[in-house]
């Protein structure tokens, strides 16, 4: 390449293409995506992007993990009520906007029997979940739920009833869902619901 | 038709019919559905088949209607600790069947963005929830839960997490999956969260 590539383009590219995925994914879903239209729709060369990300598996696995972690970040804010409600109300922002909806539909594509990404997206999933345990394990440091509570069942009933509206009986949720979920997960780990065998 | 119809035929010709429809969703999935396999698969002439339902919608609703019907009965012990573990037992064992994996497809399907049922899939669930709320008020009958307790919501929390399970992590259910959740269920109620406005 003869252009000189300044401070920050690498970055640039990396964002203007991920938002591209989503929005490719939104438009077309899953089974018309393709690196050819997210390198067009970007106006950024195609072998840009290859030498990024070898196929269309590692850039939607990217992209979605990318888009959770944006819009759904991580709170911290002292108490564990006032974290489980925010997280369940940026999970239901997130799951009404257009871009969470076309990463629930990679997501329960495997489910649905459709040509999918086997296991990037639950991977996705599940990392997040993952990095979303401090959030309980320093709330039993605080004292605030009991210390034998096991993370992941925690945040997995705070999240549930929000997944299951939304992609099961189809119901809007809001903020009054998201509070229920975080009263529902904080009532369960208080009755001591989560704790370790 | 020359040939006589003994009776029952046409009960046994729905069965088999519907049975089909399963076997088809599960094995090509709902895209490639098509009445004329159904037909086929079942050796009954899809003239019989059109007559009874119009189009594979109407099939597909009643498939799915019928099969969440005969495969998670709606129990009645006389104790909603064991009703509800009954009825997420069922959950279970049907979500790791071959025909409650079609269903589910079949089900989130819209979520995926696919040329789906939009709505008739659904109707079948929150038909199917509507039919399972006599669990919940026999129980506050009994005095077993508090009176104000909204059935729909009880149900629906013990539900989430094993579709949650299902769908979205891939993890695998079994009865421990069930009775976490009929006793999560069951705690939410008691402590008052499921209470109407």
């Amino acid at each position: 390449m003869s252009r000189s590539a300044p401070l920050g383009r690498g970055t640039k590219v990396r964002t203007a293409v991920l938002a591209a995925t989503i929005d490719e994914l939104s438009e077309r879903g899953y089974a018309a995506f393709t690196i050819d239209n997210v390198a067009q729709r970007t106006g950024v060369h195609k072998t840009t992007v290859y030498r990024r990300w070898p196929d269309r598996e590692a850039l939607i696995a990217e992209a979605l993990a990318d888009s959770v972690a944006t819009d759904i970040p991580i709170p911290d804010t002292g108490s564990v009520d006032d974290d489980l409600r925010a997280l369940a109300r940026s999970l239901v922002t997130w799951a009404n906007s257009a871009s969470g909806r076309a990463v629930l539909a990679v997501m329960v594509s495997t489910a649905a029997g459709l040509p999918a990404p086997p296991n990037s997206a639950r991977h996705v999933f599940r990392d997040r979940i993952r990095q979303t345990l401090p959030v309980v394990t320093r709330a039993i440091a605080r004292g605030e739920i009991p210390d034998a509570t096991d993370p992941a069942e925690m945040i997995k009933t705070l999240v549930a009833p929000i997944y299951f509206r939304v992609l099961i009986t189809g119901e809007p949720v809001d903020d009054n869902t998201a509070d229920a979920a975080a009263t529902l997960a904080l009532t369960a780990a208080r009755a001591h619901l989560f704790a370790h065998d």
